[in-house]
């Protein structure tokens, strides 16, 4: 892809200072790019790399100025997404290869792609302009909404309801039973799950996670929820709308997840647990207690952020402490 | 799938209040059923919901009663199993699909399913009613025992010995080598894993979970036990019977685990541990150090879980009770 | 495979007491070898568990003996990966199967392996003696080094670099886009990841991991690294060489990791991380903060290990220690 740097400039509501008819075929980081490229500087840091490095033409914030053509814009990071979407190459996949093996009474539309060796049940329907990588299986009964992407292997079981524009990463597994058994002396009997997984629009999951489908009713994860790699949600669980679930978090059965939460990386919260909307979970928390809306929690089990910070600086400080007090050898003694 | 109220009231050796012949088609929860769905109510507090909603009929605990045609039992969660297994939707899977690719000197059952671009090695066994889903990977001289369950592009490595009535669920890897390695200077050699895995009857193995080979002889897991999606069980691993181990669970290298214990998510074991019989362990509590059984334990490094619990109170107590040892400001000290 | 017991005292460079004729067909733990088997006695206590089993022969360390045929050498754990990789079977593949799915202008060495059902993009490089598995998935632009092994199912996506000796074990994800957003209003926009993932020569990274792709640039995987299975590696990281990183564990965006360091399993690091080289983190640790090389670092937030075991054992202790200090019932107290 090649663009001019005014045309550059307009997508991005920028003011350039340089030549408008300079071609530039890509974007960089400051210190890689080369003289066919553009870069974007975030803070004033970064200037020097950018100016010393090779790159054609630099993006920089209002007010700011570079000795190399540049166009500046009130916010360099939030024109990030547009400018590497210009540069984007977007493989134009088409087509339904001859390998893809297909259930009886499926609907699918002619513009979509399904890769080599994709499998897929009876009674799927599947919109417009759906991407399904190679080897993906897709169970019976199951509904795939417009522009969605299903990625490499992943694997999408019976029933599930997958909404418009959705992206599931490579390897992710959709709908399988939850991990339910009931105890009989000393054995355990699996529960069936006649449940589904329905995933709303502009949801994303990613690679390799593992989303249960429910024992009766639906697991729901809600509108725009964005779900890292690696995580597991399980049966029962409902997410709500635009909640972030960073990577290897682990959330158990029948939690209800509110609306706009952030969630660190390998959090865990226990079964049957309630989060308010607007929570936000430091990485590595175990939530063990039902939480209220607009909270900031971290530790295991986990508490307000502030109190858990609060008593980790103690708990390093206590040696000293103790000794303030007149236990002169503590960490000796009573062992 | 239809039976009639007094079918079900057999089937779950109820005692029914409304007529024998209404027919019932599903189950489902008690907002949710239909007129033609019966629900389960496990305590009283959900009998309005299941009075309120338009459930068809009820099934609920001796002595209580609701206005609807209702059954009632002992106890109402422990029929649930039955109850959902009812109503189950078993697609009846047969045949192996002209696309499964076999090696040399396998031995197939004829009743088993073999799911499209499944391949599998040379000198496999697949015992009776086994049912293998599209894409799975199945090694050479793999023994699969009768009734077992291989979701879709499961992988099973060479010389895997799997049980009956088994289930792994999909995008699970058993076999893989061990992460072992020798340091030679500042660099790693490979140690070969000779080993394999056996997983006896009755196990299932959660979905994108990881079972390594053994070095040498086997990594087992014993009859019964139920393993969770994204678990990592290392080389040279042995699990008991019974035991149960909850989803990102991670056990290092030779590990004894006994029987009829209970694991918590995202646990982790380090290599060498033994954990005896009916051992209970939180949540995301890192084991360091031998276990003795009927231990209850939690926490990192995990201690008796009541010692835990104790520490962590006194832990967030902490500023008030120095400050009434007359150490004022006690948070902002020393820093 | 066979060997005189002359012969495998020659390839350990071992001192042989027992007949050199003598045949030895397997390699096995002390306690499961057989007679035509030989195991290897790392420590004395073993020696019991040789001598009452079966094993043919035995290999122990200089200056011991046992009363049985046996190889002394000077470290008997060193020699281990030498002795089984004399019996491991190595199933010679060959060929590439007729199912393989491949783009245009790819460039294929004729001594490669590839397996049912794989499926290549275009202008894909694949150098001499690469095993692929059944159902890898291999995008446009991707270059594969020499003697490399790519699992069952294992996915790499457009534009990776792999080196020569890398095993990429099955299930493993390699640059799946990063898992990057920018905030509008309460809803996420997503970033477009233009970058790749580069995997020098003879790492190693485990069954069901996930390695990002960078935003531009690349995620970077040093020469001789390790990572263990269900491991996260997000985007613009970069790890240094011969780096071990054990099971689950997680490292967020753009952190950049040391030489020789050696990661427990589940350990988290935040974003922006630079940990120096030789640093040694203990599982399940969180880190936070940069971390300067040499370190040993344990807990969340982690600290030096020696400060966090005391604050631990400190904790544990508080009960008695507040006890004389006068506050006799602490921990009912205050709540």
């Amino acid at each position: 892809m090649k663009y001019t740097l005014e045309e550059i400039a307009k997508r991005i509501n920028g003011k350039l200072s340089g030549p408008p008819d300079l071609v530039i075929e890509g974007i960089n980081t400051p210190e890689l790019a080369g003289e066919d490229e553009i870069c974007v500087v975030f803070d004033e840091n970064l200037i020097s790399a950018a100016e010393n490095g090779s790159a054609g033409a630099v993006v920089i914030k209002d007010e700011l100025s570079v000795a190399k053509p540049y166009i500046t814009v009130e916010d360099p990071r939030s024109v990030l997404p547009t400018l590497l979407k210009l540069f984007l190459e977007k493989r134009e996949l088409a087509g339904i290869h001859s390998t893809v093996i297909t259930g009886a009474n499926c609907n699918i539309s002619n513009n979509c792609y399904i890769g080599p060796y994709v499998v897929i049940g009876d009674n799927v329907k599947i919109g417009e302009k759906v991407n399904i990588m190679a080897g993906a299986r897709i169970g019976s009964n199951v509904v795939v909404g417009e522009e969605t992407f299903i990625g490499y292997n992943v694997v999408i079981e019976d029933r599930s309801i997958i909404g418009k524009r959705v992206k599931i990463q490579h390897g992710a597994i959709i709908g399988k039973e939850g991990f339910g058994f009931q105890k009989r002396g000393d054995t355990y009997i699996r529960i069936p799950h006649l449940g589904n997984v329905v995933i709303e629009d502009d949801v994303e999951i990613g690679a390799n996670s593992v989303v249960d489908r429910s024992t009766l009713g639906s697991t729901i994860i809600k509108r725009g929820s964005k779900i890292d790699s690696l995580v597991l949600v399980a049966h029962n669980v409902r997410i709500g709308e635009d909640t972030v679930i960073a990577g290897q978090t682990g959330i158990a059965g029948s939690c209800l997840i509110g609306n706009r939460c952030m969630f660190g990386g390998q959090v865990g919260v226990a079964d049957h647990i309630k989060i308010g909307d607007n929570t936000v979970i430091f990485a590595q928390s175990g939530v063990a207690g039902d939480v209220p809306p607009n909270s900031v929690i971290s530790g295991t089990p986990a508490r307000p952020h502030r109190e858990w910070l609060r008593a980790q600086a103690l708990l390093l400080r206590l040696p000293k402490i103790l000794r303030r007090l007149g236990l002169k050898d503590v960490s000796d003694d009573d062992q």
